[in-house]
């Protein structure tokens, strides 16, 4: 079965994914994540408290924050601050990066230590709660690495690796890492969060149009399971770099 | 495999559901829903009006609302209105049994209305929002059984039917509908909306503890699917009374 | 004089009483009161802290906190948690509650401990504080007899017994416990709060229509009086069962 | 039976009490209202709209907000405006300020018009709701005369007067218009509005040491009374300065 | 050149200026300073507390809070407490005056204390913030009496004098201290900020209409230096009483 | 007199500034400017509707906001929208940018239309404000020319050019354009707006450790105006590429 999708790509292809780290100077990471036109700068930043409910514990805490810039779409958008508050669709995905960066990380092993996950969307086009949580890891390592030079920690509190992406039945047949034009037209939606072991964190799937049925939740699945594959490629030539 | 739940029930068995139609009297459809010892109350309220950007369309809008009482629980929570907000989790719920319950309703027939459906957690003990989804449908028809019967609306809006389970992965096993006790401490949690045409509308899967594996994410769904075929029984029953 | 109220009632008769307690499980107290169609679950919540104000004093704290479903009425209500604060309408109903129940406690007695009353209306019909006041009041002591089962306290910290009701001028006739029908036609509405010792603890009229007399008052307080004594009657009812 | 009030009073003894109209002149109605050392500021702001509840009804509204400067009192509050909301005693004032006005105001003479009583204590001694109450009256009539002298309206919209005091029992004994001294210290505190007929427009009681019996209620309304119809001569002499 | 002032000052002219010591009683310093219709209330209230970051290091605090009356203008304004948050304007005004304060006070000698100004504006008719800070500096210096007197400080933490006043181009024309009238209609408006040794403390100036020259800018400096020096006249005169 | 500025530049040097253009893709104007290590995106975004108080009057509206990333800074900062406020500064900052903007615009030529400049730091080196005006003056060009390349309006409504600078005295020397480590230990901070015809916009100083005399100023304003002219250069080296 063949479709055209709006960007001409195939069915299983990504879009063009560029990691850039350091993209600020202060944060002990700085990452720059582009899945095409979508671009979210994830900052990874220490301190050394806990929230109230870990304090003495000897544990430490992963957390993440997530904003769009008011223009980061086609059309303006309030900005959360200015409202005073942050919206459910803002708190839905920062809880959901945070849940999916505290699955590679032995917060035992960070010690009494905070690391923050702002991730702000500078460029929107679908597809950003993935790209914030596959540029959020390498964020995530460069922080550790800061706090290993230091010698701040002796474990590494990093096991693994995640990564998201994207799927969705666009014109009825699934394709991989919708942009826009594709998501505000698809049928399914679903974001799929991996590890390196090939075992799932998070799996949120919502029939936009019509129900999806198991066939099409398997194509889904393999379609997410071969993107990710790319995707932790691509982080960790990343962190080669 | 066998384990033994804390509730002593089998790995596949749903607790106790108890659908009560007409627990209050003003809404137009007011459903106590029961989950073993989870009790929501669901209420759907009809309003002659749409939100702004529907306005002059012709078409109905439905949303929810999700609440808890402060003492729903084991310890008490902050009531949320004191503390001016509703919290992170309030409005992913809301938002969850919003699309899931449009799911199954044609807007155009619904003409310019609004159906609110309020869900009030009397008593908690895991699965609230499940519980609130599938009560919720139950709600949703008696109010527009009210609308047809006062001739304000000519064709049914509301098409099949929606319930909602949820699954999970403990001490190794999968096992259907979980209890608070077992929310707590297992592994994988997922919730499954689908519809009576075997069809998914939402599938929300959150590894706890370790990743879960495509062979444990197959018997979860097995699970979920059976578990929802006795909801949308208990459903046909309660309003065939 | 003779007039035709609404419900038919004669003009000293209060409308079918009901307390129901143990209606949630996990609360010490948890009482579902019913005056007529008015429905209140009020729960008695213990804590073992007490505000900032009181802390290192060896006093206790009583608190009280009121909400009403969104669709408890014969329109829906904005949920105060979505809109982000409560009104000044609650905010004055949940003082009254915690200032009426205070004034049956020695707090010393009670020690560091803080017993939080949740009044959350599930139907409203007319006199929703002074079904709360009367239904916490037997939550109240449902708290303090679970804290006493537990040996934490050895002298009991309620003394008396309050109750409540609402009196108002209908229609040039007084008449006691107002329901809705009622409450919004009347010329005078007034709350009465008293202790089983035949003692004022609240009293808060306001003329609606037409300022009241003096000797409408007394009428007033002659049938707050006689509603309040069935009321403290059907608490110890309550409480022997 | 006699004691030593705080202040030297005798029970029945007013404080001084001046009312000085035009105090600032942007105001329609503009009253410094001391009671003693409590002086308030009441504004009375007429503005050609009404809100939305009332809109092309062709009946005016009337309203009141209540307000303390931090440093009115003892030790410095927050500001409220810094805190971002106002707290449950500032609503419970202002709308016992507005209920208390309206019951006075023939709203169709008012025509699709709302005035807003401010009411901003610059210095608090005690019975700022009570001096509010009776001061905002003056500046109402005062806003009043300025739409009869721009023929604005043909009917006077007010009728009659409404005047407040507080009473108490001090150390056992019935007392007229408390200071803060007193207030701090004693067993009951009464408000009472009412109107120059007699009638009662408000009353509100509370319990603050034991329960008050019905022959002390006597006694306070007694000297309620007698206080107000001090503070009703008062008003007509300030208005016909 | 000539010009007809609205208010028919000379170009150079200060309007009236009234310093009155001791308004309210409570607070440690209370200031009525009246520029001509502009009459502000500056209290200074001490409390034996620091912010959190100036705790344990031996040093006070001094800060500002500004707010005003809802009808202290021609037209009522919204109460920024009733909206739940204060305006842009509100905090930009009290962060000025807090600045300026704070650059004559020796932090170390006023030990660890905080220092508020509340400036709550009754009457407003243009330049209420240079009156606020002319005000506060008196009220200041009234509290720092206090505490010399309770002997509660040995050194005299204030150090000079501070005052402010605003300028403007008003129809081509540099001219001294604003009004109300001028203040909506000039080209240009300043507000400057200097100490008693002829040092600027805070200047800002804003181009309402058209961009100001440097020529403009020198003779505004040069008004309101002398005007400047007028009012630290009235403030030492005002404390000389 | 000779110091050695952290940076090492001259003292009338300003840092590296760049101006790019076409930074993110939606917005109808989008610049990235830099002063070194200040990194602002300033978009200018059109809206076809104006705030209430000029609907119908023919005439555009130019507004501002500011915000900054978490981690722009050395140290993390709240997220304004997760702390539900913007602060003072924030506002101040924006407020500042807004009318420094409007002063080169004719907003009867703009028509019925809105201008929002949204000004986000990625990065903070000191100086954002004076950054964010200088690149928000080449966005607002660039949205202009796209509404005159859409024929959407005839007259080109933006007039001559704005930028903006800050001076301050560092270790009593006037130097231009400060960085973090010399505002933060200056004597005295001044942010000068200018327009291309040598006027003055907005002017506004501070001294932080010591009051500044009259012919500091005057060093301040002989280099902001040398430095502004530049920044003028580099807006039209921009604009012309």
């Amino acid at each position: 079965m063949s479709i055209a999708r709006p960007s001409g790509r195939a069915p299983d292809q990504l879009r063009e994914v560029r990691i850039e780290r350091g993209f600020t100077r202060h944060a002990e990471g700085s990452v720059l994540v582009s899945f095409g036109d979508t671009r979210v700068l994830c900052t990874a930043s220490v301190e050394n408290r806990v929230p109230g409910f870990l304090r003495g514990k000897g544990e430490g805490w992963l957390t993440a924050e997530y904003g769009m810039l008011p223009r980061a779409t086609n059309t303006r958008n309030d900005r959360e601050a200015a409202r005073g508050k942050q919206g459910g669709r803002t708190l839905e995905i920062q809880r959901l990066i945070g849940r999916s960066l505290r699955a590679c990380v032995d917060r035992t092993a960070l010690g009494e230590r905070t690391i923050t996950l702002d991730c702000d969307v500078l460029q929107a086009d679908g597809g950003t709660r993935t790209a914030a949580i596959t540029g959020a890891y390498v964020a995530l390592v460069d922080a550790v690495r800061v706090l290993q030079s230091r010698r701040e920690i002796s474990r590494d509190p990093v096991f693994g690796a995640v990564a998201a992406v994207s799927v969705g039945v666009y014109r009825g047949v699934p394709v991989l890492d919708l942009d826009y034009a594709e998501d505000s037209d698809c049928d399914t939606d679903m974001n799929i969060v991996m590890n390196d072991g090939g075992g799932f964190i998070e799996l949120q799937g919502t029939a936009e149009g019509h129900a999806f049925r198991r066939d099409e939740l398997d194509a889904l699945l393999a379609l997410g399971e071969s993107g990710i594959a790319t995707l932790l490629e691509k982080q960790r030539d990343a962190l080669a770099r």
